[in-house]
């Protein structure tokens, strides 16, 4: 079986985001989204609304699976029994930074491979920033998230406020 | 009439945006320099002294006026009757991120259009931080800020020592 | 009045080209579009033909010119009164290369001022050289250029192979 | 079953190209290295010459298949029934020409999808460029091409001077 | 005498440090390696112990002289007697900032020249923040950085956590 | 003795060459300007006039010596004595050839080093080809040669015509 994992911070998660998890489940046998504990970035969302956000956003796909993991991403990879780390790619800083991990981690592990994805041209500006941004400036954000869950972005939003 | 919007945190304002400001406003009727609201960056200086060096530099430039904003850029835009945004670029990391912002801002206001302009490669390293940074440091400014600003800056800098 | 100038080979015209005129004509008052006389080049169609290919597409846009040109392009710029050259940006090699040839033509002519827009998202990836490939290789090229040349340039390829 | 494709010209098949053919096929059930019909280009390896030195370099592979093709990419895809084509990822100049070729291939065929893997550091600096024109000095490309076709290559390159 | 000056943060230094340090001092007579007092940045490890690690590791080499300095990076190795700054690059955003620095320290002291060194194939994924994160994640970072000093970055972590 | 070695194709020498040249020749004890025989590429001028043009530009240099060579250029390096090579970088292209290069050499020669240094940002838009465009097209190229060759250059475009 061929398990795929598409590790991120998901802080939240995006119509980009929703692109590549769509387009790599369609590869693979099963994926799972991994959310990082991020240690050391502020997450506006705390991990458990991180995974709730996905989990909504995702509740008619029956192969994939969304976890959370904290330490080494190979180390979780090989727990869960995926060899394959999937990763979008937008702009030239993410392949540059991408490609720095990807080395990374086989040397850490040689048996899990990165493989990548463009994102599609309609996401290629957009992140999880961005949507936060212009939330917060009163910006309208249809579109740019599953609509599922844009009333939730747009309440955490002023409630921080 | 031709309006366009030069946005920026100016933080200081430096040679190499009087070069932008001044190229640009010889192809427009009216150009807004428009000075944003930080939220999230702390500045050095504050919005109005930000507000006031850009108007001591550009005092003898009639077609020019000075402005701050928060909120949505392309909003603010609208409201001042401006179709054109104006961006400087220097390097690929910019290229990357105004490529990102230009995209977003026409999918928030297709009305609104940004135009770029290559930085003078006299002023291609030159950025507000890195003003702040040789200031900081003790080093001569001179060449890098409009000569009626200069000594503003370094009392702001011996101040903040 | 605000001239502005869009040179290129235009061999043959896309509808990446077609919509920086279009969004260009927006901002000034009068667009040469401007057919560059290839010397090193070899190009499909004919300088004639690239001009009437342009001319075809752009037929309702009467703030429009097509003309071409050899020797210098800010040489020609200033003949025919433009003081605004308009560039796309689509790929950072891009970027690097005007980013270059503006410099060079600043060095040339200081009075003239290079301009970039970036290409939309939907024709990020678009070229001339991508439209010869799909018809020779026997692809669809609906979408890829104006409607109205897609049989002219069909036509073209065939007589080639 | 995964079938994915693995496209090139091989103009002669480097240690770089063995070492994604390899990682790639540990990943899908059918590996189709497809090489192309350069009707551009020309090779210093004829097109059956090319895919004789692929498949003595591959003896040793059941899940790979060696196949050449002209036309469409994502057509001869379609119809080897691969829905994966995986492509090499070295340079940044690499990455903006496949960033285009993978968008361009998605609006030809939504279908298809394009995955990238990054070369391994030990071939970043390495193309089939470099081992012809260090044969054409007199260098030694031990190393940089599999051992079983390293006199091939040399013999090829004499012939030619 | 040649004289060589290599600044940097060094929170730690990394065998990818190591590797440009061997490679610079084969070409010039006496290599300060040169750590600079962060005044904005927070270091995981204090000033002393950075130069004491470097001291630890590199204590076999006669030509190399480890020092500390902060101000102005030009103004101190003008007071070294030193001429030339070694930089290693590894990727293109190392790039763009140190050619923004390099023009920047030629107008501060244009007697200064800065040179150069592409990292290894080896080290280029390695950075001093690599370092910590695995470290942190308790990954294994043998290989990494000198076998002298990996004890004690390992304890400094645990300490920290 | 520090011999450093400068290789390039000089079709022909610019200012931006001489100006590394002469940065390059104050850090070394002697600078060797290796003119390439290239096989593949047509220059406008013979091997001979390359080597005669330089010669020319650079008759007050006391310490720089101008050859040149075919084949490998570790292999001639390392015959003349030099251990390093000298690049000069422009842009992000540059960068990447010049990478790919210097990991290439490092491989076929580990003794040989090189040394990057960054184009002064007046020459960044400066090359070869640039000077014969201009000249073709019958622009001026006063300061983007050294004045003792000027004429040389023209005469040679108008006689190509």
């Amino acid at each position: 079986m061929k398990i795929f994992m598409y590790p991120g911070s998901f802080d939240p998660v995006t119509n980009g985001h929703i692109d590549i998890i769509q387009r790599a489940s369609a590869i693979c046998d099963k994926l799972i989204v991994a959310v990082l504990v991020n240690q050391s970035k502020k997450s506006l969302f705390s991990l458990d609304e991180r995974v709730e956000l996905l989990k909504k956003a995702l509740v008619d796909c029956p192969k994939i699976e969304v976890c959370s993991f904290s330490g080494l991403l190979v180390k979780y990879a090989r727990e869960m029994g995926a060899h394959v780390i999937i990763k979008g790619l937008r702009a030239i800083s993410d392949y540059e930074y991408e490609l720095q991990m990807a080395t990374l981690n086989k040397k850490l592990d040689e048996k899990i491979e990165t493989l990548f994805m463009m994102a599609s041209v309609n996401y290629s500006f957009l992140s999880s920033s961005i949507v936060k941004d212009i939330a917060l400036l009163g910006g309208d954000i249809e579109g740019l998230v599953p609509n599922v869950i844009k009333s939730d972005i747009i309440e955490k939003i002023k409630g921080k406020n």
